[in-house]
């Protein structure tokens, strides 16, 4: 039941030239559904990527690391669902090898010119054998015209889900150094959902000519203003990985600097397409009903506003009682202050609910009505508004609800 | 539903000499239930105490603090449930210090040997008045002979409930310098359970001798091995405290040493009534249909085993794997690799559930079998070992499965 994820986010997608997909059905869980997504880069492109912070990073995001590394241009992505390949051990790391090996010589490709993903079920063997089967449909689909309305990012952001309700998928045109550029990107995640310097997958191509130096700080940049403040359960993924594409083809000078006028432009216009992906994850996060904004304020750090805001979208008291649209607003209160903020003043803490002061100086403030309390409670989509009182540093963090939906797709999600 | 929270825990109940017990019921929250409770402790009592770490610290445990500091003797304690007097600001503390004079004005006692509990809502004003209108009752309650069996104590642990299924106590009889001692305790607390460095409420009581000087090692000791190694949600409630009171009954020379010989006696043998109120509590854990025990083994310190283990005991997705009874244990090898210990070679995990060896040098083992994983899930005391692989310390928190019913309570818990 995902929270007001409407079909905009599915609509009036960009292909974006210098990039082609294909997309098959290889039955890697299930039968008859698409888990098999190849893109295929120009010669030319750019890649930049982040990957998870899990130890446990999965195989697929141990070989992208090395591959990255190595220097050599990235042409191709391979991503499955239905299997994480994450905590396979050595057999798992040549499963993601083979991968790459049998797609690059399709492709008349070295190796580490390729880079692969996986998404699904942990600690089982990756189904190297259907995997492989699946390329050439994958291939041929690719080889099709592709068509004017984005349909193939569309089909890759079908390709990708899990536990996803909808595929997720986000443009945007805008303009650099006079020329028109595109932006377009998708995501997938649904649980597993606290993404540690990068989501769970998410792909976002642009036909901006940028610096390949840039490419990871740009990756960086974008994933610290989207999916690094998403979460859904607190549990950060074996297999997060976000990949920034820039294919060149819009003409514009190259962009050398972030911090330049143009690269302030590029950064500005593709950070609303990742946050709005970003966003995305959370209303269709696992068993989802509610929306909710945690923004900290007046705190001394950037971190301490993060410790405090995290602190309160993962409690599963707070996320239960918004599930519930029930203003006990104290579990609020209770999770600010085990936040980790050792010599917090709670003196001084501010609570607003929507537009409803709730606390004042550390207590209930006077004015404060239940009832008022409640009507915000109801709305699907609720700003929590936290003043820490002892600096000026701000944070936001976006998380959702926790209803009974949760515990039923995480007790069933493998039946 | 509780996870095999059979009668002995409140069965064989001994009495403690010098004290007594009231319990009333005083309407805090609900009528006709019993919500008010008074220890009153005889002349020599000695008294030590642990307390929340939460900032939010309630205005009660701040009284309590206060009191403690002050030298006087304790002689009284006040419980009520149905409100926290959490998150009050100013009024609270008043009405915490108020509950704690007209206490002291009836037992011809300073304010400051009086100590104040509360658990129940937080953020919402104490209602002092039916408070205070209910402590006659409670003191007549005292006043009565106190039963050989135990009955006010389990009367007392009914009066601390709040949604508690069942309520939590227990006794131990052992020698110490050849005198026999008792020791008895009460603890409740279903949600909001994470404590840190104390439980939700919890008293105990010997009658023991011991000097005064010891007795806040001596609750900090007998917390660090039981109620701070239990975790339900991993909220950190605002009113933790743990007390523990020597009434130096039994005529036992008075331990003046924890590590002598009579000290550590002492210690081995609270310790355990310590640890079954912790496990009491995690066992009537709100929704809880399993009791997991999770040990990890070969880590470089206690703090990273700890880590390791918080990180898998608060994953909601490993909490409803156990409830659906599903061998999804992926999840927990992800749990290990976000929790933090940054230098972790997962190449070096094990991982057994309960005799099945499922996880070798980090992959799945190769005898592993998942209809073997599904047999011990499938049980409702499970036991998830760890090993870290790279060190000697070793550290054991206790947790339950995450259910559709903890969803339940928590989103209707003030309607």
């Amino acid at each position: 039941m995902p929270v007001q994820l409407n079909a905009p986010l599915v609509a009036d997608l960009q292909p974006v030239a210098g990039v082609r997909i294909g997309v098959a059905q290889a039955g890697i869980r299930k039968a008859n559904r698409k888990d098999l997504t190849v893109f295929l880069l120009d010669e030319g492109c750019v890649v930049g990527a982040v990957f998870t912070q899990n130890r446990y990073a999965a195989a697929p995001v141990q070989v992208c690391r090395e591959h990255l590394a190595s220097g050599q241009a990235i042409r191709a992505l391979v991503i499955n669902t239905g299997n994480a390949n994450a905590g396979t051990g050595d057999p798992g790391l040549g499963n993601a090898r083979q991968t790459c090996t049998a797609l690059a010589r399709s492709l008349g490709l070295h190796h580490e010119q390729v880079l692969p993903f996986s998404t699904g079920v942990i600690m089982e063997p990756l189904p190297l054998d259907r995997l492989l089967a699946g390329l050439p449909q994958a291939l041929a689909d690719a080889a099709q015209p592709q068509a004017d309305d984005g349909a193939q990012w569309l089909s890759a952001a079908q390709g990708i889900m899990t536990t996803d309700t909808l595929p997720k998928a986000v443009s945007q045109r805008f303009e650099i150094d006079g020329r028109s550029v595109t932006a377009t990107g998708i995501a997938k995640g649904a649980g597993m959902i606290r993404p540690n310097m990068a989501t769970m997958l998410g792909f976002l191509a642009t036909d901006a000519s940028v610096a390949p130096a840039l490419m990871n700080d740009l990756a960086r940049r974008l994933a610290d203003a989207s999916f690094n403040r998403v979460t859904v359960d607190g549990d950060t993924s074996t297999n997060d990985s976000f990949v920034v594409i820039a294919t060149g083809r819009a003409g514009n000078a190259t962009v050398t600097d972030l911090d330049s006028a143009a690269g302030r432009a590029l950064v500005a216009a593709l950070t609303p397409v990742a946050r709005q992906l970003a966003h995305a994850i959370v209303r269709d996060g696992e068993g989802a009903t509610k929306f909710i904004t945690v923004q900290v304020e007046g705190g001394r750090s950037a971190s301490e506003c993060l410790l405090a805001a995290y602190a309160v979208a993962h409690s599963p008291l707070v996320k239960t009682a918004f599930f519930a649209s029930d203003p006990n607003l104290g579990r609020i209160l209770a999770a600010v202050g085990y936040a980790g903020i050792h010599d917090l003043d709670v003196g001084g803490i501010d609570l607003h609910l929507g537009d409803v002061h709730v606390v004042k100086a550390g207590g209930r403030h006077p004015d404060y009505k239940e009832e008022d309390g409640q009507r915000v409670m109801k709305q699907t989509e609720i700003l929590v508004r936290i003043g820490l009182g002892r600096g000026t540093a701000t944070e936001t963090v976006w998380t959702c609800d926790f209803s009974h939906e949760y515990v039923t797709i995480n007790a069933d999600y493998r039946s």
